[in-house]
Protein backbone atom coordinates (compact mmCIF):
# COMPACT_ATOMS: atom_id res chain seq x y z
CA UNK A 1 0.00 0.00 0.00
CA UNK A 2 1.37 3.55 -1.08
CA UNK A 3 2.01 5.69 2.43
CA UNK A 4 2.37 9.08 2.93
CA UNK A 5 3.78 10.38 6.23
CA UNK A 6 3.21 14.30 6.83
CA UNK A 7 4.97 16.03 9.16
CA UNK A 8 2.96 19.37 10.16
CA UNK A 9 2.41 21.67 12.76
CA UNK A 10 -1.73 21.70 11.29
CA UNK A 11 -2.19 17.99 11.39
CA UNK A 12 -5.96 18.53 11.57
CA UNK A 13 -5.53 19.88 7.71
CA UNK A 14 -5.44 16.06 6.72
CA UNK A 15 -6.74 14.58 4.98
CA UNK A 16 -9.09 17.19 4.41
CA UNK A 17 -9.93 17.87 0.80
CA UNK A 18 -8.23 14.27 0.09
CA UNK A 19 -11.46 12.49 2.34
CA UNK A 20 -13.44 13.47 -0.17
CA UNK A 21 -14.02 12.66 -4.23
CA UNK A 22 -11.43 10.85 -6.04
CA UNK A 23 -8.61 10.52 -3.32
CA UNK A 24 -10.76 10.27 -0.77
CA UNK A 25 -12.44 7.25 -2.21
CA UNK A 26 -8.82 5.01 -2.83
CA UNK A 27 -8.30 6.17 0.88
CA UNK A 28 -11.51 4.58 1.79
CA UNK A 29 -10.44 1.69 -0.19
CA UNK A 30 -7.18 1.35 0.73
CA UNK A 31 -5.18 2.20 -1.85
CA UNK A 32 -3.26 4.47 0.15
CA UNK A 33 -2.83 5.22 3.69
CA UNK A 34 -2.44 8.90 5.20
CA UNK A 35 -0.57 9.64 8.69
CA UNK A 36 -0.34 13.31 9.92
CA UNK A 37 2.41 13.47 12.18
CA UNK A 38 2.36 16.64 14.45
CA UNK A 39 5.63 17.91 14.84
CA UNK A 40 4.72 20.08 17.99
CA UNK A 41 4.86 16.77 20.13
CA UNK A 42 8.63 16.67 19.75
CA UNK A 43 8.61 20.67 20.83
CA UNK A 44 10.75 21.90 23.61
CA UNK A 45 9.65 22.89 27.47
CA UNK A 46 6.06 23.37 28.64
CA UNK A 47 5.33 25.51 25.60
CA UNK A 48 5.96 22.66 23.39
CA UNK A 49 7.93 24.87 21.22
CA UNK A 50 9.36 24.81 17.83
CA UNK A 51 10.39 27.26 16.55
CA UNK A 52 12.93 30.56 17.35
CA UNK A 53 13.88 33.47 15.94
CA UNK A 54 16.23 33.97 13.10
CA UNK A 55 20.29 33.55 13.82
CA UNK A 56 21.23 37.25 12.30
CA UNK A 57 17.88 39.01 12.81
CA UNK A 58 15.37 39.37 10.63
CA UNK A 59 11.41 39.05 10.67
CA UNK A 60 9.78 35.67 11.32
CA UNK A 61 10.23 32.93 12.70
CA UNK A 62 12.34 29.47 12.12
CA UNK A 63 11.87 25.58 12.60
CA UNK A 64 14.44 24.47 15.25
CA UNK A 65 16.37 21.45 13.51
CA UNK A 66 16.39 19.64 17.17
CA UNK A 67 12.75 19.83 17.07
CA UNK A 68 12.18 18.75 13.44
CA UNK A 69 15.19 16.36 13.66
CA UNK A 70 13.49 14.34 16.36
CA UNK A 71 10.49 14.28 14.88
CA UNK A 72 11.63 12.59 11.85
CA UNK A 73 13.61 10.17 13.02
CA UNK A 74 10.94 8.62 16.08
CA UNK A 75 8.21 8.26 13.22
CA UNK A 76 10.60 6.96 10.28
CA UNK A 77 12.96 3.91 9.87
CA UNK A 78 16.29 4.39 9.06
CA UNK A 79 15.77 2.21 5.81
CA UNK A 80 12.13 4.03 4.85
CA UNK A 81 12.34 3.70 1.00
CA UNK A 82 10.56 6.50 0.42
CA UNK A 83 11.70 10.36 -1.10
CA UNK A 84 11.71 12.88 1.73
CA UNK A 85 10.30 16.00 0.82
CA UNK A 86 10.16 19.46 2.10
CA UNK A 87 7.58 21.62 1.22
CA UNK A 88 9.25 24.83 0.04
CA UNK A 89 8.97 27.79 -2.72
CA UNK A 90 12.68 27.31 -2.89
CA UNK A 91 12.48 23.78 -4.22
CA UNK A 92 12.36 22.21 -7.26
CA UNK A 93 9.56 22.84 -9.21
CA UNK A 94 6.81 19.64 -9.34
CA UNK A 95 6.11 18.44 -12.27
CA UNK A 96 3.29 15.97 -13.74
CA UNK A 97 6.95 13.39 -14.60
CA UNK A 98 7.53 13.88 -11.16
CA UNK A 99 4.44 13.53 -9.78
CA UNK A 100 3.97 9.71 -11.61
CA UNK A 101 7.61 9.03 -10.00
CA UNK A 102 5.81 9.89 -6.41
CA UNK A 103 3.17 7.50 -7.52
CA UNK A 104 5.78 4.79 -8.44
CA UNK A 105 7.36 5.18 -4.92
CA UNK A 106 6.16 2.93 -2.49
CA UNK A 107 4.84 6.83 -0.98
CA UNK A 108 6.14 9.73 0.49
CA UNK A 109 7.48 11.44 3.75
CA UNK A 110 6.53 15.01 3.61
CA UNK A 111 7.70 17.98 5.92
CA UNK A 112 5.27 21.36 5.80
CA UNK A 113 7.37 24.40 6.55
CA UNK A 114 5.95 27.16 8.68
CA UNK A 115 7.43 30.43 9.77
CA UNK A 116 9.73 31.98 8.08
CA UNK A 117 11.70 29.00 6.87
CA UNK A 118 13.10 25.24 8.55
CA UNK A 119 16.85 25.35 9.91
CA UNK A 120 19.16 24.33 6.68
CA UNK A 121 21.18 22.19 8.96
CA UNK A 122 18.17 19.45 9.65
CA UNK A 123 17.39 19.66 6.09
CA UNK A 124 20.98 18.73 5.06
CA UNK A 125 21.49 16.47 7.91
CA UNK A 126 18.09 14.97 7.17
CA UNK A 127 18.69 15.19 3.20
CA UNK A 128 15.25 16.54 2.76
CA UNK A 129 14.51 17.51 -0.81
CA UNK A 130 12.55 20.52 -1.38
CA UNK A 131 10.17 20.84 -3.94
CA UNK A 132 8.16 23.58 -4.90
CA UNK A 133 4.19 23.72 -6.72
CA UNK A 134 4.54 27.36 -8.00
CA UNK A 135 6.44 30.47 -7.68
CA UNK A 136 3.79 31.73 -4.85
CA UNK A 137 4.58 32.12 -1.54
CA UNK A 138 1.64 29.85 0.70
CA UNK A 139 1.37 30.25 4.78
CA UNK A 140 2.71 27.08 5.19
CA UNK A 141 3.11 23.83 3.30
CA UNK A 142 0.42 21.77 4.35
CA UNK A 143 -1.63 23.02 1.14
CA UNK A 144 1.40 22.13 -1.50
CA UNK A 145 1.60 18.67 0.70
CA UNK A 146 -2.32 18.14 -0.28
CA UNK A 147 -1.46 19.45 -4.02
CA UNK A 148 1.49 17.08 -4.40
CA UNK A 149 -0.28 13.99 -2.56
CA UNK A 150 -3.95 14.28 -5.13
CA UNK A 151 -1.57 14.60 -8.14
CA UNK A 152 0.65 11.31 -7.18
CA UNK A 153 -2.65 9.76 -5.65
CA UNK A 154 -4.67 9.62 -8.99
CA UNK A 155 -1.93 7.95 -11.09
CA UNK A 156 -1.95 5.06 -8.33
CA UNK A 157 -3.16 1.80 -10.20
CA UNK A 158 -7.28 1.32 -9.22
CA UNK A 159 -7.67 5.21 -8.01
CA UNK A 160 -9.02 6.89 -11.97
CA UNK A 161 -11.86 4.79 -13.68
CA UNK A 162 -12.44 4.80 -17.08
CA UNK A 163 -14.43 7.90 -16.49
CA UNK A 164 -11.17 9.81 -15.39
CA UNK A 165 -9.13 8.56 -18.25
CA UNK A 166 -5.69 10.28 -17.56
CA UNK A 167 -4.36 9.83 -20.90
CA UNK A 168 -4.71 12.32 -23.14
CA UNK A 169 -4.40 15.23 -20.20
CA UNK A 170 -2.57 18.64 -20.36
CA UNK A 171 1.71 17.85 -19.94
CA UNK A 172 1.32 13.94 -20.51
CA UNK A 173 1.78 14.73 -23.78
CA UNK A 174 3.89 18.30 -23.62
CA UNK A 175 1.06 19.96 -24.52
CA UNK A 176 -1.72 22.23 -23.05
CA UNK A 177 -4.81 20.39 -23.55
CA UNK A 178 -7.24 20.97 -26.44
CA UNK A 179 -11.20 22.73 -26.14
CA UNK A 180 -13.51 20.26 -24.65
CA UNK A 181 -17.32 20.45 -25.80
CA UNK A 182 -20.36 18.53 -25.23
CA UNK A 183 -24.32 18.70 -25.28
CA UNK A 184 -26.12 21.31 -26.03
CA UNK A 185 -25.10 21.75 -29.23
CA UNK A 186 -26.10 24.67 -29.35
CA UNK A 187 -25.39 26.98 -26.11
CA UNK A 188 -26.49 30.83 -26.34
CA UNK A 189 -26.16 30.52 -29.85
CA UNK A 190 -22.48 29.04 -30.36
CA UNK A 191 -22.43 25.68 -31.87
CA UNK A 192 -20.21 22.69 -31.29
CA UNK A 193 -17.19 22.58 -34.09
CA UNK A 194 -18.79 20.69 -37.04
CA UNK A 195 -15.51 18.74 -36.89
CA UNK A 196 -16.18 16.65 -33.71
CA UNK A 197 -19.69 16.08 -34.86
CA UNK A 198 -18.01 14.77 -38.59
CA UNK A 199 -17.70 11.21 -36.79
CA UNK A 200 -13.80 11.18 -38.83
CA UNK A 201 -11.53 10.01 -35.91
CA UNK A 202 -8.63 11.04 -38.04
CA UNK A 203 -10.08 14.65 -38.80
CA UNK A 204 -11.07 14.87 -34.97
CA UNK A 205 -7.39 13.79 -33.88
CA UNK A 206 -5.87 15.90 -36.27
CA UNK A 207 -8.06 18.72 -35.25
CA UNK A 208 -7.60 18.31 -31.37
CA UNK A 209 -3.71 18.38 -31.88
CA UNK A 210 -3.84 21.68 -33.79
CA UNK A 211 -5.96 23.12 -31.65
CA UNK A 212 -4.05 21.89 -28.35
CA UNK A 213 -0.73 23.21 -30.14
CA UNK A 214 -2.25 26.60 -30.84
CA UNK A 215 -3.11 27.04 -27.48
CA UNK A 216 -0.03 25.93 -26.25
CA UNK A 217 1.91 28.27 -28.40
CA UNK A 218 -0.51 31.06 -27.38
CA UNK A 219 -0.38 30.48 -23.92
CA UNK A 220 2.48 28.61 -22.60
CA UNK A 221 5.65 29.16 -25.73
CA UNK A 222 8.01 27.97 -22.89
CA UNK A 223 6.85 24.23 -22.77
CA UNK A 224 7.63 24.35 -27.02
CA UNK A 225 11.15 25.40 -26.36
CA UNK A 226 13.94 22.47 -26.13
CA UNK A 227 14.37 21.55 -22.50
CA UNK A 228 17.94 22.50 -20.47
CA UNK A 229 19.73 24.99 -22.42
CA UNK A 230 22.03 25.80 -19.91
CA UNK A 231 25.10 28.51 -20.92
CA UNK B 1 -14.12 43.24 2.72
CA UNK B 2 -12.27 41.10 -0.04
CA UNK B 3 -14.77 38.18 -1.00
CA UNK B 4 -14.38 34.66 -2.58
CA UNK B 5 -17.21 32.89 -3.99
CA UNK B 6 -15.98 29.50 -5.27
CA UNK B 7 -18.41 27.13 -7.56
CA UNK B 8 -17.81 23.81 -7.13
CA UNK B 9 -19.53 20.07 -6.82
CA UNK B 10 -17.61 19.63 -3.83
CA UNK B 11 -18.79 22.78 -1.29
CA UNK B 12 -17.45 21.04 1.50
CA UNK B 13 -14.22 20.97 0.52
CA UNK B 14 -14.36 25.05 1.69
CA UNK B 15 -13.17 26.28 3.69
CA UNK B 16 -11.16 23.01 4.80
CA UNK B 17 -7.12 23.81 5.48
CA UNK B 18 -8.39 27.68 5.01
CA UNK B 19 -10.22 27.23 8.48
CA UNK B 20 -7.04 26.84 10.20
CA UNK B 21 -3.97 29.22 10.57
CA UNK B 22 -3.68 32.35 9.60
CA UNK B 23 -6.58 32.44 6.76
CA UNK B 24 -9.06 30.74 9.27
CA UNK B 25 -8.28 33.45 11.58
CA UNK B 26 -8.89 36.19 9.56
CA UNK B 27 -12.27 34.15 7.95
CA UNK B 28 -13.13 34.36 11.83
CA UNK B 29 -12.20 38.22 11.86
CA UNK B 30 -14.33 38.58 8.97
CA UNK B 31 -11.17 40.05 7.15
CA UNK B 32 -12.32 37.70 4.07
CA UNK B 33 -15.42 36.08 3.43
CA UNK B 34 -15.72 32.50 1.52
CA UNK B 35 -19.05 31.03 0.02
CA UNK B 36 -18.98 28.12 -1.65
CA UNK B 37 -21.78 27.56 -4.48
CA UNK B 38 -22.61 23.70 -5.53
CA UNK B 39 -22.70 23.92 -9.05
CA UNK B 40 -25.14 21.16 -9.08
CA UNK B 41 -27.98 23.10 -7.93
CA UNK B 42 -28.47 24.24 -11.46
CA UNK B 43 -27.62 20.79 -12.96
CA UNK B 44 -30.59 18.88 -15.28
CA UNK B 45 -33.33 16.58 -14.60
CA UNK B 46 -33.69 14.18 -11.60
CA UNK B 47 -30.01 13.45 -11.21
CA UNK B 48 -28.95 17.25 -11.39
CA UNK B 49 -26.48 15.91 -14.10
CA UNK B 50 -23.75 18.26 -14.77
CA UNK B 51 -21.86 17.09 -17.40
CA UNK B 52 -21.79 14.82 -20.42
CA UNK B 53 -19.77 12.75 -23.03
CA UNK B 54 -17.41 14.89 -25.04
CA UNK B 55 -18.31 15.97 -28.49
CA UNK B 56 -16.14 14.14 -30.71
CA UNK B 57 -16.23 11.27 -28.72
CA UNK B 58 -12.81 10.53 -26.48
CA UNK B 59 -12.54 9.24 -22.43
CA UNK B 60 -13.72 11.64 -19.68
CA UNK B 61 -16.62 13.63 -19.08
CA UNK B 62 -17.02 17.34 -19.75
CA UNK B 63 -18.92 19.92 -17.55
CA UNK B 64 -22.14 21.48 -19.38
CA UNK B 65 -21.95 25.53 -20.87
CA UNK B 66 -25.22 25.47 -19.92
CA UNK B 67 -25.15 23.86 -16.27
CA UNK B 68 -21.82 26.40 -15.31
CA UNK B 69 -23.51 29.18 -17.00
CA UNK B 70 -26.69 29.31 -14.85
CA UNK B 71 -24.75 28.53 -11.41
CA UNK B 72 -22.58 31.28 -12.34
CA UNK B 73 -25.69 34.28 -13.19
CA UNK B 74 -27.48 33.06 -10.43
CA UNK B 75 -24.72 34.34 -8.46
CA UNK B 76 -22.96 37.44 -9.75
CA UNK B 77 -24.32 40.16 -10.58
CA UNK B 78 -23.44 41.45 -14.37
CA UNK B 79 -21.63 43.98 -12.74
CA UNK B 80 -19.34 42.27 -10.27
CA UNK B 81 -15.85 43.93 -10.52
CA UNK B 82 -13.85 40.72 -9.21
CA UNK B 83 -11.79 38.76 -11.63
CA UNK B 84 -13.95 35.39 -12.52
CA UNK B 85 -11.10 32.47 -13.12
CA UNK B 86 -11.43 29.17 -13.83
CA UNK B 87 -8.66 26.59 -12.37
CA UNK B 88 -7.22 24.94 -15.14
CA UNK B 89 -3.99 23.21 -15.85
CA UNK B 90 -4.33 24.92 -19.30
CA UNK B 91 -4.44 28.42 -17.56
CA UNK B 92 -1.11 31.23 -17.11
CA UNK B 93 0.75 29.88 -14.09
CA UNK B 94 -0.05 31.91 -11.10
CA UNK B 95 2.66 33.56 -9.61
CA UNK B 96 3.47 35.89 -6.45
CA UNK B 97 2.70 39.31 -8.74
CA UNK B 98 -0.63 38.00 -9.77
CA UNK B 99 -1.47 36.47 -6.10
CA UNK B 100 -0.94 40.45 -5.30
CA UNK B 101 -3.08 41.40 -8.27
CA UNK B 102 -5.53 39.39 -6.68
CA UNK B 103 -5.22 40.38 -3.45
CA UNK B 104 -5.56 44.25 -4.32
CA UNK B 105 -8.84 43.17 -5.90
CA UNK B 106 -12.40 43.58 -4.38
CA UNK B 107 -12.21 39.52 -4.11
CA UNK B 108 -12.40 36.48 -6.63
CA UNK B 109 -15.05 34.62 -8.16
CA UNK B 110 -13.70 30.81 -8.81
CA UNK B 111 -14.73 27.94 -10.93
CA UNK B 112 -13.57 24.81 -10.25
CA UNK B 113 -13.12 22.15 -12.94
CA UNK B 114 -13.60 18.70 -12.86
CA UNK B 115 -13.91 15.96 -15.01
CA UNK B 116 -11.76 15.68 -18.22
CA UNK B 117 -12.66 20.03 -18.73
CA UNK B 118 -15.12 21.95 -19.23
CA UNK B 119 -16.95 23.18 -22.23
CA UNK B 120 -14.96 25.86 -23.80
CA UNK B 121 -18.48 28.28 -24.93
CA UNK B 122 -19.19 29.31 -21.65
CA UNK B 123 -14.92 30.06 -20.80
CA UNK B 124 -15.43 32.28 -23.65
CA UNK B 125 -18.94 33.38 -22.80
CA UNK B 126 -18.63 34.33 -19.35
CA UNK B 127 -15.04 35.25 -20.23
CA UNK B 128 -13.66 33.01 -17.36
CA UNK B 129 -9.56 33.84 -16.83
CA UNK B 130 -8.19 30.34 -16.86
CA UNK B 131 -5.42 30.26 -14.13
CA UNK B 132 -3.24 27.40 -13.39
CA UNK B 133 -1.01 26.73 -10.45
CA UNK B 134 1.21 24.83 -11.63
CA UNK B 135 2.51 22.25 -14.30
CA UNK B 136 0.84 19.18 -12.92
CA UNK B 137 -2.37 17.05 -12.95
CA UNK B 138 -5.23 17.47 -10.08
CA UNK B 139 -8.28 15.05 -10.09
CA UNK B 140 -10.11 19.14 -9.60
CA UNK B 141 -9.83 22.87 -9.36
CA UNK B 142 -10.72 22.68 -5.51
CA UNK B 143 -7.24 22.27 -3.93
CA UNK B 144 -5.88 24.77 -6.62
CA UNK B 145 -8.39 27.40 -5.99
CA UNK B 146 -7.39 26.91 -2.23
CA UNK B 147 -3.93 27.57 -3.06
CA UNK B 148 -4.62 30.46 -5.11
CA UNK B 149 -7.23 32.17 -1.87
CA UNK B 150 -4.19 31.42 0.82
CA UNK B 151 -1.89 33.28 -1.47
CA UNK B 152 -3.57 35.84 -1.60
CA UNK B 153 -5.35 36.06 1.95
CA UNK B 154 -2.40 36.24 3.52
CA UNK B 155 -1.44 39.31 1.61
CA UNK B 156 -4.54 40.85 2.80
CA UNK B 157 -3.98 43.98 5.35
CA UNK B 158 -4.25 42.80 9.09
CA UNK B 159 -3.75 39.10 7.67
CA UNK B 160 0.15 38.33 8.66
CA UNK B 161 1.50 39.94 12.05
CA UNK B 162 4.79 40.73 12.53
CA UNK B 163 5.98 36.83 13.14
CA UNK B 164 4.88 36.39 9.61
CA UNK B 165 6.70 39.32 8.17
CA UNK B 166 6.25 38.61 3.92
CA UNK B 167 8.52 41.60 2.98
CA UNK B 168 11.88 39.32 2.25
CA UNK B 169 10.18 36.04 0.45
CA UNK B 170 11.22 33.87 -1.85
CA UNK B 171 9.94 35.80 -5.31
CA UNK B 172 8.90 39.01 -3.53
CA UNK B 173 12.61 40.21 -5.10
CA UNK B 174 12.92 37.82 -7.50
CA UNK B 175 15.24 35.31 -5.83
CA UNK B 176 14.80 31.80 -3.73
CA UNK B 177 15.04 32.83 0.24
CA UNK B 178 18.57 32.45 1.45
CA UNK B 179 19.15 29.97 4.26
CA UNK B 180 17.67 30.11 7.62
CA UNK B 181 19.28 29.37 10.74
CA UNK B 182 18.06 28.96 14.79
CA UNK B 183 19.06 27.90 17.90
CA UNK B 184 20.69 25.60 18.99
CA UNK B 185 24.20 26.91 18.00
CA UNK B 186 25.47 23.51 17.45
CA UNK B 187 23.57 20.54 16.37
CA UNK B 188 25.02 17.45 15.61
CA UNK B 189 28.25 18.72 15.59
CA UNK B 190 27.32 21.88 12.49
CA UNK B 191 27.32 25.34 14.10
CA UNK B 192 25.46 28.58 12.30
CA UNK B 193 27.78 30.01 9.94
CA UNK B 194 30.03 32.60 12.03
CA UNK B 195 28.96 35.72 10.06
CA UNK B 196 25.74 35.37 11.32
CA UNK B 197 26.63 35.60 14.67
CA UNK B 198 28.97 38.48 14.26
CA UNK B 199 26.21 41.47 14.94
CA UNK B 200 27.63 43.12 11.59
CA UNK B 201 24.58 43.76 9.95
CA UNK B 202 25.78 45.14 6.58
CA UNK B 203 27.93 41.63 6.55
CA UNK B 204 25.03 39.52 7.25
CA UNK B 205 22.88 41.73 4.75
CA UNK B 206 25.72 40.96 1.96
CA UNK B 207 26.09 37.01 3.35
CA UNK B 208 22.23 36.60 2.69
CA UNK B 209 22.19 37.85 -0.63
CA UNK B 210 24.78 36.44 -1.77
CA UNK B 211 23.24 32.95 -0.53
CA UNK B 212 20.14 33.50 -1.83
CA UNK B 213 21.79 34.51 -5.89
CA UNK B 214 23.42 31.34 -5.51
CA UNK B 215 20.72 29.30 -4.78
CA UNK B 216 18.83 30.39 -7.26
CA UNK B 217 21.54 30.14 -9.56
CA UNK B 218 21.90 26.86 -8.41
CA UNK B 219 18.19 25.58 -8.84
CA UNK B 220 16.25 27.68 -10.96
CA UNK B 221 18.40 29.91 -13.16
CA UNK B 222 14.71 30.44 -14.82
CA UNK B 223 14.44 33.41 -12.58
CA UNK B 224 17.53 35.37 -13.01
CA UNK B 225 17.19 35.22 -16.79
CA UNK B 226 15.45 38.50 -18.49
CA UNK B 227 11.68 37.79 -18.63
CA UNK B 228 9.55 37.80 -21.90
CA UNK B 229 12.12 37.03 -24.43
CA UNK B 230 9.87 36.95 -27.66
CA UNK B 231 11.06 35.38 -30.57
Amino acid sequence: MWRASIFTLFPEMFPGPLGLSLAGDALKRNVWRLEAIDIRAHGLGRHRSVDDTPAGGGAGMVMRADVLAASLDAALEPDDPRPRLLMSPRGKPLTQARAREFAEAPGVAIVCGRFEGVDERVIAARRLEEVSIGDYVLSGGELAALVLLDAAVRLLPGVMGKEESGAEESFENGLLEYPHYTKPRVFEGHQIPDVLLSGDHAKIAAWREAEARALTAARRPDLLKPKARKS
